[in-house]
């Protein structure tokens, strides 16, 4: 029996209502070819500046994506037979052959979900397979792919450029030096890597790296920070150097968006215990909810865009945790208010239109309840696209059905990608724009918004909104 | 260029699957030209005693209106540049030629929100706009609106005849004279203005305003409100007097919808201790409490219905609150729980089938996991419509697919618009009755009900439940 | 005038697309005669052991379905008119053709609803009806049911050959002998009826009869449960007695998923406390949180599959507790939190691919925040059906789609039925089944899945998983 052929239907994701379909396929040739641009996501910036080929469909698809190998464990395959490396360095399966042949295998878990779109797409459009991926094509396609990684036209520059993408932020720590950032603008290579602070590692003292962080920022900044005075001068010095290296937003991992002001004296004496290693967990949410407050008065300041997203158990399961480290797939959405928590920062900053701070969630029940409501009225706040979990057909398609009413088109932001997993990210944008189509069609055929103005919108979704808010 | 035109479609807000369009349009039909029952609402009523023609149409539909100006105020643009007074009485732009000149640039922000929707019917049925509001079109549309306006048969009691308006409900304080209530009766004009008991501002103790408030009950109601018993006799009182002027409901907004029974000697304590000055937040949180059940059996004594509308954070935003006071589009939604706070009233009350508790939500997480559930079957709890942010084509169409399977259709009380804008009334009501045609189209598309079952439900959705609920 | 006629379209519940029913159609042709696996429901045994006609349809439909009557009582229709037993023993209606008349008259309140499509099905393919139930059919129907319930083929164990259930689980006390069980396997017959551990009276040591059910307990067991140790031991006897007895799975019904591991000597006091009848509410939390810990452990031991139904605020309407009893339709589903309350139990076991833990959930805000992240994480866990009202058209179609992208279709677990009603089991698994063709048929026609694929997957979702996971 001949294997089946992979195909990607031109039509995919819009509705089969053939008088809608009709309407997304003329909003979808408006955009298709857009740059894309990508201003949150996770690409190491080592990729660009080594510049070296990927060398198997494994190391490239499989060991970077913990959604991929998240949902094979689930189904109780062990993470080791998958080839993640485990932290106390025991063996692990080397054989990439052998893992490809278990992804192959349990292909069809991934049925129905995000995962396996991207990949179908990968697979189709950035790697040349032709044929559908069982237990039987999983080593014709596995040469192939070694074959086709193989060539100059993937090397990651020159993906980069075929990608059409226009722009490529990194997220890095507060402490990173921008190494790979640096070599990629000394290798006077074109394309445009930028960085995005995120000073997590040190604004959360309630990590056990928290003193080594602080005092490695001490030493990338040559500010010292046995100070709380000391520390906010070495922030505004890092921010100083991101944005002279290309950053144009910061982004803030944590647990609740709780902010709130602390007179100096209280801050400076939660600063004082951290640094003697004797705070309190009540103290690291204080602290942490009072540098929410600072990163907005610098972003004022400076001008970079603050991004926030909060709402994640990380490292849910301690096992996995232990064993392999984090962003294992163990990370868990919580339910999350942003009412409350929100206001001491939107209260201070949120009417200062200098301002853009950018909320993202996993609580799908805040977009209507709180978060529309709070971007339809503050002119700082403006929400990020459907989070993680949610950037899916079905869940960008939630967030556009339960935002655009109250807080319209023009107070979200386009698309981010958000990912690690650098070939997804064409599959990623084209599943984005192509749900976008498909709401707009929606409300062409319903007579809600006339066809020239949903022209304008999917323009504006797909690529400037994304570069305003961003100021790319 | 010749400005586009602007278009209502008639199959507007409609599937447009044909076959659930054609179902639609059949029983829209039915229900088109019924008359509107609007048992809630925030007209003011010295509208309809003085029938004055309205100036022009920033007047009419941009100072009065802050899901307008709330949006146009999230990008950035004052609110002193749109006209709307400030508390300090300090200077705000008074060209309402350059106001709605902003309005009409930035009228793209509506898109897809109802507010837009809403916009569009009033400026096409009721003002006769013929062109699609720009920037290029703004200042022969204002002139054409002021000429429109300035006609007698746009007089707010020809407007109010020509909407078909068969009951309209303002929404008065308990402390309230009803003086333009008895102004319209004195007139001997017949268009049934009736207002609806909302005593929030004598029974929450923690308001600056709280014990001016209960003077003037007494001072109303001409009954010592000294001792929580004669206060207890002036609301009673004043009940009396608002069913004399035509009420059939009371209104209770609360920060939540808890609910307690105390003590006599208890609740005493803390009326005293209100007088004094001398109450805490928890006071304050247990005599709102107590007073929902209070209003509760009042209402079996004296058959109004009785409305809870809970959940709404007031004046989130300080700096807009102190610069323009309240309703400037600063309430934001918050997570609400009926279960436990309403159980001390429903299982005191919920039994009595005399009592109609009408309750609403801007939570929409609670209405398949609550508020179906508990209006399923408790005799005495019906949901109000879909509320506020969620009066919206999605909002309405969410709210019929989560609460119809477990409360049915029976247990809900029809439309209320909501509103202070006049003039928007036709528009809420007509895009009501759209949505619910087309969920009904769906139903009966897909085998749920008969077509005969649907023609019965539709008329009830648009007016008799509406009717029988608040016994009009 | 000639009575409507009562029809089941034979596309009901599917998309009235033309492609999207088309579609459907043919993946329901694969799954509509499969046999029924009922793994979770509480008909009672006693019907299969006596195996006596059913009387008429009051006691067949009526008395025994709190769906159904809840909504008539929400209605302002008093129990005792509808048969319901008071506890008092006092006078409740005993003229059944006058409370089927009620439910006629009332009939129109379940438009819409699960209740009113199962009883439609029901009455058609089940009991021969063919007209709808009016006000004027009511006798005539009620006639033809009785003469119908009568003959042979529609005494309980024909019915269950009719319906082609392959196997049906009960639920029964932890202290239960299973007599009825007995019974039916004395009889000879081959209908495959087993039980369902709920240890949840002899763990919950809030209850008034706790003392008295793990004395039952000892009694059952032989085993002494005056000390912790000798009451696991008598759970461990009772499990194994219940495998004995063909149980595969466990069930436990608990206010919140909390889960917790006391140590041995704070569970001992805990224990000896409420032997003395002196616990605390804290105590019950975290006995009833340390016996799930418990219950997963003994369930990797003998591989029961467990199961857990938390979140619903049993017995919410005092007055109807006291006078009608538990399970009245007055459960009221409660805001559930499962990240941080089951973290303990899955770190513990979640790991361990020899146990399955299925959730359920009465919180649909879960779904897509937390269950599906879940179970697409930990190997032990999987996701319960739509449950309660949630099993419904629209609830499980919302369940698919916010459940589908995060856990895909393989860590969930088929369909369960959890219903008292035995001749609305065809009606319940049809509906199922109808739901899930059409949620396939809509990613078949928007490219989402391959027509194979869905295939597949809607025997998975009607017979596989269900038989899998429950180790039938």
């Amino acid at each position: 029996m001949s294997a089946k052929p992979l195909i990607l239907n031109e039509d995919r994701y819009f509705s089969s209502n053939p008088i809608e379909r009709k309407i997304a396929r003329h909003l979808y040739e408006l955009v298709k070819d857009l740059p894309l641009i990508c201003p949150h996501g996770h690409v190491n910036p080592r990729l660009f500046a080594e510049n070296k080929p990927f060398p198997d469909p494994v190391e490239l698809l499989v060991i970077p994506d913990h959604y991929l190998f998240r949902m094979l464990y689930s189904q109780g395959i062990p993470l080791e037979s998958l080839g993640i490396p485990r932290r106390d360095g025991a063996e692990v399966e080397r054989d990439h052959r052998k893992i490809w042949q278990i992804v192959a295998d349990h292909f069809y878990l991934f049925r129905g979900t995000p995962t396996g779109m991207w990949l179908k797409h990968e697979m189709h459009d950035v790697l040349g397979v032709t044929k559908r991926l069982t237990s039987e094509t999983a080593m014709e396609i596995y040469d192939q792919i070694v074959e086709t990684l193989s060539r100059p036209e993937n090397l990651p520059r020159a993906m980069f450029e075929r990608f059409n993408i226009e722009v490529l932020s990194t997220t890095d720590a507060a402490t990173d030096t921008l190494e790979y950032h640096k070599k990629i603008r000394e290798s006077g290579w074109k394309g445009r890597v930028i960085p995005a602070f995120r000073p997590d590692n040190v604004t959360d003292i309630s990590r056990p790296d928290w003193k080594a962080n602080v005092e490695k920022l001490a030493e990338v900044s040559g500010i010292d920070t046995s100070t709380y005075s000391g520390f906010l001068q070495a922030l505004e010095n890092r921010r100083q150097y991101f944005k002279e290296m290309g950053a144009t937003s910061t982004d803030h991992g944590v647990w609740t968006p709780f902010t709130v002001e602390l007179s100096r004296k209280e801050v400076e004496e939660i600063y004082e215990r951290a640094l003697r290693g004797k705070t309190t967990q009540e103290d690291a949410r204080l602290f942490t909810g009072h540098m929410l407050m600072e990163m907005a008065r610098m972003s004022i300041e400076d001008g970079l865009t603050m991004q926030i997203h909060p709402g994640s158990f990380r490292n849910h399961n301690q096992l996995i945790y232990e064993r392999f480290g984090p962003d294992k797939g163990c990370d868990i959405p919580m339910a999350t208010d942003f009412v409350h928590n929100l206001r001491p920062l939107l209260n201070k900053y949120g009417n200062d239109p200098r301002l853009t701070v950018i909320v993202f969630t996993l609580d799908e029940s805040t977009y209507s309840r709180e978060l529309a409501p709070l971007a339809g009225h503050y002119p700082a706040l403006k929400l990020g696209p459907a989070w993680w979990f949610h950037d899916s057909r079905e869940g960008m398609l939630r967030y556009r059905r339960m935002v655009t009413e109250t807080a319209g088109f023009y107070n979200t932001v386009g698309f981010n990608d958000d990912t690690r997993a650098f070939p997804s990210i064409p599959a990623r944008h084209d599943l984005a724009r192509r749900v976008d189509c498909r709401y707009l069609a929606e409300l062409v055929a319903e007579h809600v918004l006339d066809l020239d103005e949903a022209e304008e919108i999917i323009v504006d979704l797909s690529y400037n909104l994304a570069k305003r808010n961003y100021k790319l």
